[in-house]
C-alpha cells in the first residue's frame, strides 16, 4: 500500500502548477473575534472547479505515461471529483469517462459535460456504479482514478497545505474536513513533514462520524446511513487514508448541523466568499469551541464552494443565526 | 478644488497599508469564456468592511493631525462608507459620529455600532441628514469625511488600482462602477498616470444613469428618482469627481437590471465569491458585450460584497439566468 511522501507532494505541486490556481489565504477579523483565534482560510473554494479535488485529479492525470493517457481516465462520482477529473483530462487532451447514477442532479451532469466529460449513466447503487465502471474500463482501457484512495490523488491534495505553510508561517494548528480522507491524508503528510510541531485536527459532521469512530476504534468502521448537509463528506475512509490519518492526525472532532450552517452563513456574510457546507465543517468546530485552541494561529483548508444558489441552508428552516 | 495626484495615491497606499487588506486578484475561466476576454477581478468585496470604501475612509482618518483626530470624524451615510469610517476611526482610537436616517435597516445600524460608530438618528431626508450632521459637528468639532467628494478619500480609493496594476501587467482596460465617482476618480488617476495606454471605462445602471448623462451633457445632471438594485450607486457626481472623470475616463456604459443580476449570480456560482449588485455592474457591461473589448485583458474592480443573504435577487422574481 503506497503512501505518498513530502517528495511526492512537492512533485505534485510542480506538476499541477501550470493548471491549478494558487489560491489565496484570507483572514476575517470578525470570525477571529467570534472564535477567539487567528484563522487563516486557505480558499480551495476558489480553486478550479470550485474545490480542492482539482489538485488530486490534475496530478493523477498529468502523472500518466503518454500510452496510459491516450486511453483516458475513468471514475464513478457524482460530486466534485467528477468535474475535477473531467477538467484535468480536457487540459491534457484525453477522454474522461464518468459513471454517474441516473438520479444525479441535472446541474451536476451538466457541469461534468461542460468540462468535456463523457457520462455513462447507471442505477443509483454502489454495485451498479462499480460494475458499470468496470464495463467502461473493459471497453476503453482507461485508467481508473479513485477520488481519494490513490497516492497521486492524495499527493495532489497535499499541495494545498504546502502553499498554506509557505504563505503563513508558525501555524499552531491546521484543520480540514474529513470524508474519504484524501484531503486530510495529503494535508497531514505535508504538515507533519514540514512543521512537526503544528497539530493536524479534522472535523466531521456528527451525522456522518465514521472517521471519528474509526479512529476511536482503531479500525475502519464504515459510514452507515450518514445524514448531513455536508454532502461532500458521506464517504468512508480507505485502508490507505485510515493508515495515514492514524499516523499523523491528532484527533477528529464532530460538529452539529446547526453549527455547520451557522459557520457557513457567517463566512458568506463576513468573509464574502461562497463555501459549501463541507467546507464549513472545520469552521463549525471552531465556532463550537469544543477543543482547546484559544489565541492560536489556525490554518483551515476550505474544501470547496459548490452549492446551489436557489435555496440556501438557512432559508430552509429559517434558523436563527446568532 | 483639489484633485489628488498619483503621488497622493502612493502616499495613501503607504498610509493604509498597516490596516487594509491587500485584496487578491482572481480569475474565472468560465466568466472569461462567457464574455470572450481575460478578466482580472480585483476583490474589494474581500476588503475590510466588505468594500473598497475602507481604503478612502482609512486614508482620511489617518491623514488627520493629532489635534484634528482627537475631535473625531463625522459623516451622514447609511451605506458602506459609514461602516468604513467607523472602523477606520476605531483603528485610530478616535470617535466616529454617524448620522443615519431612522429608517435605516437594523442590519446596517448594527454593523456601524459593531465597528464602534456613534449613531445619531434623523428624519430620512437629505435636508435632515445635513442639518443633523451640522449640529453634530457644532457640538463635537469632528472633521466631516464625505463619502467621495474629498481628495483623501479619492486618493484612498485609487490604491486598489495601484495594487491591480502592480499584480497584473499589460491591462488593456480597467473598469469600475460609478455612483458618486470616488472609486472611478481614484482609479482613473492611477491608471492614466501609470499606464496611459490602458483605457478606463465605467459602468452604471440604466436606471441610475446620471453620470452617463452628465458626461454626455458636459455638465453635472443630478440623479433624479434613481431606480436600481445596485443601491451603492444612487448618488450623483460632485464637481470634483465630475472634473476628474471628464479628464481621464473614456466613456460610461449603462446596463440593465437583468444583466446586473445575471452577472452577479454567475460570479457567485462560478467564481465562488459574494459580490453586491453594485460590484456586478461593470461585469454586466461585459456580459452584454455592448462595447468593443474582445480578447482584451480587463481589470475589474469589484466594489463590495455587502448584501442580505436572506433573500437573493434571483430568488425574488425567479428570473431565468442563462
Amino acid at each position: 500500500m503506497i503512501e505518498p511522501t513530502l517528495a511526492d507532494i512537492r512533485q505534485a505541486a510542480e506538476c499541477i502548477q501550470p493548471y491549478a490556481h494558487r489560491t489565496p489565504v484570507l483572514t476575517c477579523a470578525s470570525f477571529d473575534r467570534q472564535v477567539g483565534a487567528h484563522v487563516f482560510l486557505k480558499c480551495e473554494n476558489l480553486q478550479r472547479v470550485g474545490a480542492f479535488k482539482f489538485r488530486g485529479a490534475c496530478n493523477a492525470v498529468f502523472s500518466l505515461s503518454v500510452e496510459e493517457a491516450k486511453r483516458g481516465v475513468a471514475t464513478h462520482s457524482s460530486g466534485n471529483h467528477a468535474q475535477a477529473l473531467a477538467l484535468a483530462a480536457r487540459l491534457r487532451g484525453i477522454p474522461a469517462y464518468i459513471v454517474m447514477p441516473r438520479t444525479a442532479p441535472a446541474v451536476k451532469t451538466a457541469a461534468v459535460r461542460g468540462y468535456g466529460g463523457q457520462i455513462t449513466y447507471c442505477e443509483p447503487t454502489l454495485e451498479a456504479r462499480e460494475t458499470t465502471l468496470a464495463e467502461v474500463v473493459r471497453q476503453t482501457h482507461a485508467t481508473v482514478v479513485h477520488p481519494y484512495d490513490n497516492p497521486r490523488v492524495i499527493a495532489g491534495q497535499g499541495t494545498a497545505a504546502l502553499e498554506l505553510l509557505t504563505d503563513v508561517p508558525d501555524l499552531n494548528l491546521v484543520m480540514t474536513p474529513v470524508g474519504g480522507g484524501g484531503l486530510l491524508s495529503g494535508t497531514s503528510i505535508t504538515v507533519s513533514a514540514l512543521s512537526p510541531k503544528t497539530r493536524v485536527i479534522a472535523a466531521e459532521p456528527a451525522g456522518a462520524d465514521d472517521a471519528y469512530r474509526s479512529l476511536q476504534a482503531g479500525r475502519i468502521l464504515p459510514s452507515v446511513h450518514p445524514q448531513t448537509i455536508a454532502d461532500g463528506l458521506l464517504t468512508s475512509l480507505s485502508p490507505r487514508t485510515f493508515s495515514i490519518i492514524q499516523a499523523h492526525v491528532e484527533r477528529i472532532v464532530t460538529v452539529s448541523e446547526e453549527s455547520i450552517i451557522a459557520a457557513m452563513r457567517f463566512i458568506w456574510e463576513r468573509a464574502k466568499i461562497v463555501i459549501e457546507p463541507s467546507a464549513a465543517v472545520p469552521l463549525a468546530a471552531l465556532w463550537d469551541g469544543s477543543f482547546e485552541f484559544a489565541g492560536q494561529r489556525i490554518g483551515v483548508i476550505l474544501s470547496g464552494g459548490n452549492v446551489s444558489l436557489d435555496k440556501l441552508p438557512w432559508q430552509e428552516k429559517r434558523r436563527e443565526i446568532s
